[in-house]
């Protein structure tokens, strides 16, 4: 019989080759792709002077479940391991790091900026376009309650979508304290009660206004629900010195709003004076994100063409980050590019499925050596070459080119190596050049 | 009580931030330094055509039991998931590729060229220098068993040596079919017993030939044991043709011995004429890397000036990859660079602690609005900047400066700030300039 976790073809006894649900493998064109936008953004982290760390994906399970949610805990993958210790696989890289300052505090300098590219894991309902293993970039910045760095992380998302090359995109900037203020100026006081209005107003895009304000209802009058929403409603479309005159009356209603309100009119003081188009970041009351640890400004990224595609940019302000392990108060602001999702909204044209530009091909074996030092001589050009390395009849080998995508293919013959020369064919146009020198064939190709 | 999984401070109900034996962090020296290494190898592949591709770290475990050794299995971090599914960490690279290529194989045409960067996970007894988390970077040339592919893998190996600032290396050829050759001219015939034969040889640099002696005597008559160890610790000094011409006999004992020659002369007939040092690679016939599935050429990669570290690039060529998920006969050579063992071998001179070159500090907190503008400026001219985001004692902004290695400080006080010019400090020199335009500073940064 045959057990029901081995899956095996029964007439051959070979197993059937997958990948557990909710995981994924990355094809070349893909996995190029994604390798390339985690090399720009980590330039552009870099560009800002924060640094990449890495932590283990296995932790002691204590370590995580402290200060995950319940939600979190049961999406956990737990285990015991050879020493019969509880571990656990991370489910985000945010914990890690508090964990990791705590642990190397004596070696770290606050402020301390870092970054960190790596994959996280949550046994979550597997749903279409929802994985349980995926990648999350983060870039946090540790040990300063200045609002610079709030900027600073704004600008950061700004010019990493830049360089990844999005143009249509709104960075959604709010504050907690003004969520805060809203809530206290209608009378709900309580963290907790604070905590599940927001979790309700934060679904309004999800859910709709109607369901918003009945369940809203529920804790508050009718008549306030209203303006409630109003409040939480509003939303910078234009000029921004515009918007906060428009919004200056609230100042007056709390100390939460006017500190709120005042800490994103200094965080667009230091933007105001830069080189970044200013229609792309703007302030929306509506934004609450779900995580319960933000205490400050808040933010969302959101393609402007695909809006459906949920943010892609997320993060904020938090207090008492390493509460769990440390007396200390470490403040820190942080935000985390969804590296997958921007990589399914990006179409992929091209059909290269190889970093490789020109492919050699041999009419017999003992052209072979001179193929290898013609490709060496275009490598060390920078143009990425690649040899077919068996003989095989033409046409297989010019049809490897076109499935793989080659710009050019160097055909190799016996007239070839007796004069010292190439033949290269332009897979594009169709054009083939005969007789031509190394040299003149690496100028061709550099043009 | 206090749960004997967690450990935790009495005192202050904190948990005690630690990693788990066998499992480390970076920080962010060592992090940049390993990324970088990561980036040079990658591009490396790139430039021949290596493609990257991704697969999950989690497996279902009947995948990477059934192609695994027994030591393996002992290995594995194996675990039920919430699905009640047996999963397991991936123990290395290559059955994962093994898996891919079968489950994709109407997607891949070959020869397929990947390369792979990725954590594996083996549960060892903890010791010095080895990890149970540690990364792999695999490059493989599948579905092709000419020997053209065999060559291209030295060469990348050189190629990456060199492009990571390597020198003194020596990369040791041997041949799967050599040793098996030398084995049956002793009469030893059997599969098993070759592979046994082999297993004691690979030892003899760790436990000596003394002891090499006494176990091969127990399988084949003193006298032959002699003369078979002198054969199988032929290794070339200098010219290769030399070389060649010496062992030429051998190629009379028996057919593998022939062909395992030829193969290896065939290769270096295509490395000879390229630009590459003649003296990084080596024949050794005592290289026979323990892992049972080599079939052909194998390689190994010591540092000249650190033999005492062991290979930090080894690989071979292999039949039948897939064999576990196909009855396809899928062929492949590739190598695997260790990359934390080649980390722990360089020398970290550098103080600098961040990517950043120039630390912006500001005396007040309305000059960050200008501190800002001049560092998106020198961000945009490929200067990696940093503004200290805190008002605070000059000398303590310096302080900053000092432990994170930044080459230059860039000081804003009202003056600067009224005269839109900067002030800009050497920090190697101790030199420092007042008065500058930001442009006349890019100037100067650059030189």
């Amino acid at each position: 019989m045959q057990d029901n976790q081995t899956k095996s073809n029964k007439d051959t006894n070979k197993i059937t080759p997958r990948t557990l649900s909710g995981f994924k493998d990355r094809l070349p064109k893909e996995a190029m792709a994604k390798s390339k936008l985690l090399s720009i953004v980590s330039k552009v982290f870099e560009n800002f002077g924060f640094m990449p760390i890495e932590t283990p994906h296995l932790e002691y399970a204590d370590i995580l479940i402290k200060q995950g949610s319940d939600e979190i805990q049961k999406e956990l993958y737990k285990f015991k391991d050879h020493g019969n210790r509880d571990v656990a696989l991370r489910f985000d890289q945010t914990v890690p790091l508090a964990r990791f300052i705590s642990q190397h505090r004596n070696k770290i300098d606050l402020p301390f900026k870092r970054y960190a590219i790596g994959n996280v894991f949550r046994g979550e309902r597997a749903q279409k376009g929802r994985y349980r293993e995926f990648t999350q970039c983060d870039f946090d910045f540790i040990g300063s309650s200045s609002i610079a760095c709030d900027a600073e992380i704004i600008q950061v998302i700004y010019e990493s979508m830049i360089a990844l090359g999005i143009e249509e995109f709104t960075i959604w900037l709010n504050n907690r304290k003004i969520l805060n203020g809203i809530c206290k100026y209608f009378g709900i006081l309580k963290d907790n009660d604070i905590s599940n209005i927001l979790r309700i107003i934060d679904k309004i895009e999800k859910i709709g206004e109607n369901e918003v304000i009945e369940e809203l209802s529920k804790m508050i009058d009718k008549n306030s629900v209203k303006k409630m929403l109003e409040i939480a409603s509003i939303k910078q479309n234009g000029d921004s010195t515009e918007f906060f005159n428009e919004i200056s009356y609230l100042k007056d209603w709390n100390n939460d709003l006017k500190t709120g309100i005042e800490e994103i009119e200094s965080v667009y003081e230091i933007l105001s004076n830069l080189q970044m188009d200013r229609d792309t970041y703007r302030v929306n009351f509506s934004i609450a994100r779900g995580l319960g640890y933000y205490t400050g400004v808040v933010y969302e990224t959101t393609l402007n063409t695909q809006r459906g595609l949920g943010s892609v940019c997320s993060g904020g302000r938090y207090d008492n980050l390493a509460r769990s392990f440390s007396s200390e108060n470490i403040s820190g602001v942080g935000a985390s590019i969804g590296i997958d999702r921007l990589l399914s909204s990006m179409e992929t044209n091209s059909k290269r499925q190889t970093s490789a530009r020109v492919l050699i091909i041999c009419m017999n074996k003992n052209h072979f050596s001179y193929a290898y030092k013609i490709a060496e001589t275009f490598r060390r050009s920078e143009i990425p070459t690649e040899v077919y390395p068996e003989i095989n009849k033409i046409k297989k080998q010019f049809s490897y080119a076109n499935s793989k995508g080659h710009e050019f293919v160097v055909v190799i013959g016996d007239d070839e190596l007796q004069t010292n020369e190439i033949t290269l064919k332009n897979m594009t146009s169709g054009m083939q050049m005969k007789g031509l020198s190394t040299l003149k064939a690496i100028q061709l190709l550099k043009e």
